[in-house]
């Protein structure tokens, strides 16, 4: 069997089933391979960042990683912002990268890069096979790695260790358990949570999900203490019967208003939250300088595990997660965020899946979502835009179409990867995306006056969308998605409602 | 002044006078200096790849670098497959990526990338600047760098060194003239176009100019060589007046067909033409490998001195360029490779600018087109796709909307820059795309069969792009360029024409 073989078997074996792809001339014996060996599910993107962005959102829903198979340096390079966010939300996966043949890549033919260089920037794993014979344990060694903590894992296959014969197929190796949680630490923060009244208990990295917030609010309303979750957490189980989380705000002058009181914060599975950019004379830290930080667990670490140890040296007994209240109502008139967030929850369906790159018009949207059934929300933690599309269409795969997936959607973001739409249609995915459609760059315009200037003209050549307006219901007809513009709420509420019934995908272009 | 005006002072004071940008908010003292100091036309690009690929088309046209503004890491990530299309077209450009302040790096916050690794897999020249004051001598190096021999320069500029005071504009940097030729190798060269009569004169590199062509003809006709231009030129003066050049095929069998007879290969700013990948028992060169090869001139030499000088060595008289006879007709019936070629050999304007990504589909259309009006012909040479919608726009934007642009783009090339379009119209750029749909890979599922198999259905899962098929004209309609689909050739030619008297921007659908 060719080394092509030996990695589709191999990947297979250790229960990698799902391929998104994006491939080329080099990585053509692996196209063949997966065309030979049933199993595996290949989904096409057309263009590399949705490739790399669709396996985050898998990873964070399916619960484990898929494969990625890329083209040479520059479709690597292509997908590398997303492997950035998926990175930063700790969203394992394998990247399959085709390159020049050994003997060929001294010749420096044009599409030669320095991949291994590529791949170092966003992935904690790079090896290169060099014979066919390496590719099937190459392979379960990139696979062991993404499992453990969510790395970003990436293997390059000179095409000749594709096609030349001797591949073996490897078996799955073992993935380390996280290391356990130090009890000198636990104790620390215990008594952290004894003695002071001004305690934050802040969750964060990869998922705060209903176990983990259900300990956390017995600890923190038996001591006194707060609860938020990080502005960087990846994915935040929400909606009734999930606690009601406030997030650490993005603006730097928020956040550091609202953490301002806490003399200790209780680190869980995340970093301590710094401002995304410094800013002339203001802070750099979100948290007070003097604040006691105590990394209870790292994003690496077991939070539940961590927490419970936690909630039992402090002997906190059971406390019920109260009631969220009544359910909103659908909002009218004029689009505001917060009647798109009352909406959002009127209208939700259960066990929906909120892909959110609102970016600056979604920043209120927590409170007001409270009373929703039970969802996910997932948030684009590294801050490269055009996370939220392809993250869309790859959690609605990793949830085997079962549930809907609502993509909040910040124009200027969307057009990075707009390409997603046609995958959703091509894979007939429940997915609905709202996109909010203000034909600007909105956060830099803050951020720009934050420099000290209402931006001239040649400031908003840079910021504005406006001239031409973008048609996303033109857009995502093009690529065979249904869509409607709406210019109230009560428009949205219809289409919302509507395209929850349908099997496939739909937008809905709000004008904000 | 601030370290970012001192930056805008520099560049204007070097000559560059256009900023492709996407910026955020690491960029915004920049934003507000452009904003401020007159003089720097911004265009806009809605993803990264766009605005290197818009500098890249700029470069070749206009003859000049402009400058690129980029966002992060991640934003530099988006952008690098067309800097990997530019450095192998030698296209000069100057990078300035803004990045997270000098104190602010260390806290790890979630845009921080490794921006310096990222920048050196496609940069000749990369450079961070620590301090306000430098940032004006920095850029002044960067921009002689990217002079010199159309190399890509890099600077990267962590926010303070925008902000703070004390910036100080420098003094444009002289050019370095390219190294001379070595005339033992004009000798050698000589000495093999008069000894035999299977020499090839290989012409290739940045622009093969009028001028260059002149000389090496007279050359090739007096001494009884061959003479080609290579698969990776960058630019190539074509059409009535100029030679009637063969370009090297793409593929290697056509190639080593066409390459066998050569004993002797006169390299003129051009490498040794290598397959742009290994395939298995097939040879690695396009030439014989027993044919000597004799570098007149590198890509970063003077290519027209080193053909003057061994014309001088020769004594060759002068040879006029052959007229390559009537100018064809406007095709009629299906679209075909050929009738495409000859349609837009009729009714090209003069001095028009192809932008040519047409991939499989347009490897036979240089015979076709040499009775055309004199016109340059861009090709992308990195092997990258997505490059030719941005290459387009920039050549547009680098001849003052002056000059028809021609973009022949294969659809899924395309669908990987296609926000190249919404430039297009807010520019009002005089650009004619016209998209090959296929609606599918094409060239992947030749190189498929090429691993001896048909595609089965996971193999086209990857390669069809039928499912669902792409309007163009919707997606063309969405970014605010008007478009018609076209499935004859009448059609077309009607499409053409009337497209050519408008002032901006318009898209054909070809059906084929």
């Amino acid at each position: 069997m060719n080394g092509a073989k030996s990695l589709v078997k191999t990947l297979l074996n250790a229960g990698v089933d799902t391929c998104f792809s994006n491939p080329g001339t080099s990585e053509m014996h692996f196209v063949a391979a997966l065309d030979q060996i049933p199993g595996m599910h290949c989904v096409l993107g057309l263009q590399e960042n949705i490739v790399t962005g669709m396996a985050d959102g898998y990873f964070r829903i399916a619960g484990k990683p898929a494969c990625t198979l890329l083209h040479c340096g520059p479709g690597l390079s292509n997908g590398l912002a997303n492997l950035h966010n998926a990175r930063r939300a700790y969203s394992g996966m394998v990247n399959i990268v085709g390159d020049q043949a050994t003997y060929h890549r001294p010749l420096d033919a044009p599409l030669t890069a320095d991949t291994e260089a590529l791949a170092r920037t966003a992935s904690s794993w790079v090896r290169t096979s060099s014979r066919a014979q390496d590719v099937g344990r190459d392979a379960a060694v990139a696979v062991q790695a993404a499992c453990t903590a969510g790395q970003i894992a990436t293997l390059i296959l000179p095409s000749d260790t594709s096609w030349d014969e001797g591949g073996i197929v490897a078996e799955p190796l073992t993935v380390p358990q996280p290391a356990g949680v130090d009890p000198s630490v636990v104790e620390h923060a215990a008594s952290a949570l004894r003695s002071s009244k001004n305690v934050l208990i802040l969750l964060g990295g990869r998922r705060v999900s209903l176990d983990i917030q259900a300990v956390a609010w017995r600890i923190a309303q038996t001591c006194g203490a707060a609860l938020m979750t990080d502005y960087t957490t990846a994915q935040v189980a929400r909606g009734r019967g999930r606690v009601q989380l406030e997030r650490v705000p993005y603006g730097i002058d928020a956040a550091v208003e609202k953490l301002r009181r806490f003399e200790h914060i209780v680190l869980v599975g995340v970093k301590p939250p710094v401002g995304f950019f410094a800013y002339p004379g203001k802070p750099a830290f979100k948290y007070q300088e003097q604040a006691q930080l105590h990394l209870l667990a790292r994003p690496d670490q077991n939070s539940l595990a961590a927490l419970e140890s936690l909630a039992d040296a402090l002997s906190v007994g059971s406390v019920p997660i109260p009631d969220p209240g009544e359910r909103p109502e659908p909002a009218s008139g004029a689009p505001t965020p917060e009647g798109l967030a009352r909406t959002l929850a009127a209208l939700m369906p259960e066990e929906a899946i909120v892909a959110d790159e609102s970016v600056s018009y979604g920043r209120g949207f927590y409170p007001h979502t409270y009373a929703a059934p039970a969802h996910d929300w997932l948030h684009t933690v590294g801050g490269a835009i055009g996370n939220g599309m392809p993250l869309a269409t790859g959690a609605a795969i990793g949830a085997g179409k079962q549930r809907r997936v609502i993509n909040l959607q910040a124009d200027g973001s969307g057009m990075y990867t707009l390409q997603s739409l046609w995958t959703q249609a091509r894979e007939q995915l429940p997915v609905t995306t709202i996109i909010l459609n203000n034909n600007k760059y909105n956060i830099l315009i803050g951020e720009y006056k934050g420099v000290g200037a209402e931006p001239g003209p040649t400031a908003m050549s840079m910021l504005d969308l406006s001239n031409p307006g973008l048609s996303w219901v033109h857009l995502a007809n093009g690529m065979g998605v249904e869509a409607q513009r709406a210019t109230t709420m009560e428009q949205c509420a219809d289409l919302m409602a509507s395209s929850y019934s349908r099997a496939g995908p739909f937008l809905i272009e709000l004008m904000i």
